[in-house]
């Protein structure tokens, strides 16, 4: 899409920026106050999870929870409550992909990963805080006053992030180093493995939102080709961007024999895919009109990014 | 209370092992359907998964959560949802808890533990996956069909085992290796490391139960001594036992410079205090009369066990 740059697009781009950046802000205060330092011998977990999860990160989840919730009507401090428990939730993976035993990474967000800032036991011990953490979040009153929402976040949290969502998805990547899989597989793989927590995130602001079932399936539907979308251009910036411009190590999939869309498709193929599905995805929100923009913006920005 | 046995006395150990044994057989079943085995690359974490929840462990958290559950009259396929669950997150933390960079342990209920079974990446992705399904049992409306028990007993959980609970415990006892705690600093490592969890899984049994608030309190104070006097045991355990006797490595907390009861109390002060608990958390069940007899023996075997 970069071949017929509109003055509405740079209009777009510019309003886009302008609302992840607020919307980061107001999700990064908002984990704060959920995980404030403690005093005694533990206040290091505590460390370690803040850490892990503030000073850093563009919130594209968070911010996914909140537009959504905001087509919808939902009360906004609810949806900043459920964007800051996916984004503890995604910290999460994060902190246990960059351990020694996993992707073995000490860079993250252009600072030291957190294993690497404190050590693996706190780590792994901060990870499994925060993934408790996301959970209790959702399930607290103050995220909203229905518990049969507050379970139906529950329960598709722990379907898009479990064994049969994101880790599911990781142990599929780990086992596929070394060898060549096919697209189909690929594209399982990373619908589960990225993909299930970007739509989850989309789905959650619709929970909250008490959307109908057809505006759902909407919402569904292009947070599943946003979320690949992601992940295309992800691959392509992988192999084309650098470890300064991506604030992380660069060539990680070439380097560990990785199936990736770019191996399957070539750069310019992957490039042409990432934006066949970001189309597809703005296609998805024609029903909601106007209200919808700043998603359209997203599925634009997921393929277009330098990081 | 080994110098004064009784017949009722060895009636009581007989009917609760008889108990333990068939609990522990449903639970076991209940886990076995909860977690079928999967198709595909993923399905290497799901064997992870059973390895580490199937096929050993007294299962008393979960024998807990069934027999307070009986008492209030709870149905009993849900009470063994909630047992899977907890007998699930248990099994997480031990997973974690045995990694290299945690306590290192290779033998776990006389098996090789599961990074050793594995490997050290399946082993953090198996743990992280069943601290999802742990959740995700939870919230599921299989388990109880209104959702207001379904996020307390969420929330439960929670609060009982993340940073302000079992994990957070988990970390003052990283951090007191090597130099003496007091004892008050003891008791509170372990009012969050083990206790927690205890705790909690009484409390799901009275949650599930609908149990009015003077019995849940009854039911809180049994489950903070139990806790407690099931602890210090296991730190006599730890000082007296052989590795045969206790299907894991002995002797750990002297090797790790720990501070545990023994170390504080002496072997005998720590045998009189578990003692004293034990009948504490008997003088709590004094309202349920004939129907808390098998938490009443629960009570007495936790101190008296060998492994």
């Amino acid at each position: 899409m970069s071949d017929n740059i509109t003055a509405s697009d740079i209009a777009s781009a510019k309003a886009l920026a302008q609302s992840l950046g607020q919307a980061a802000q107001a999700i990064e205060e908002t984990i704060d106050a959920l995980l404030p330092p403690v005093p005694g011998d533990e206040s290091v977990l505590i460390d370690a999870m803040r850490y892990a999860t503030l000073g850093g990160g563009k919130r594209m989840r968070g911010y996914l929870v909140t537009e959504v919730a905001a087509i919808f009507g939902a009360d906004a401090a609810s949806a900043l409550r459920v964007a800051a428990s996916v984004e503890m939730l995604h910290a999460y993976s994060l902190v246990h992909d960059d351990l020694p035993a996993m992707d073995d990474d000490d860079l993250r967000r252009g600072r030291p990963s957190t294993h690497r800032q404190f050590d693996e036991a706190m780590a792994i011990l901060a990870g499994d805080a925060l993934q408790t953490s996301a959970f209790e979040i959702l399930a607290d009153g103050a995220t909203d006053p229905d518990p049969a929402i507050r379970v139906a976040l529950v329960t598709a949290l722990a379907q898009a992030s479990g064994a049969a969502g994101m880790v599911g998805g990781q142990v599929i990547d780990i086992r596929g180093e070394g060898r060549a899989l096919p697209l189909d597989q690929v594209r399982r793989l990373h619908a589960l493995k990225t993909g299930a927590l970007i739509r989850y995130a989309a789905e959650a602001g619709a929970i909250l939102g008490r959307a109908s079932a057809s505006d759902r399936a909407a919402i569904h539907a292009y947070g599943r080709d946003l979320g690949t979308a992601f992940q295309v251009a992800d691959d392509v910036l992988d192999a084309t961007a650098s470890a300064e411009e991506l604030g992380k190590t660069a060539g990680k999939d070439e380097a560990a024999g990785k199936s990736t869309y770019v191996s399957l498709l070539g750069i310019d193929g992957a490039r042409e895919e990432a934006r066949r599905l970001s189309l597809r995805a703005m296609d998805s929100l024609t029903a909601f009109g106007a209200r919808a923009a700043s998603l359209r913006a997203l599925a634009q920005y997921v393929v277009e990014r330098r990081n």
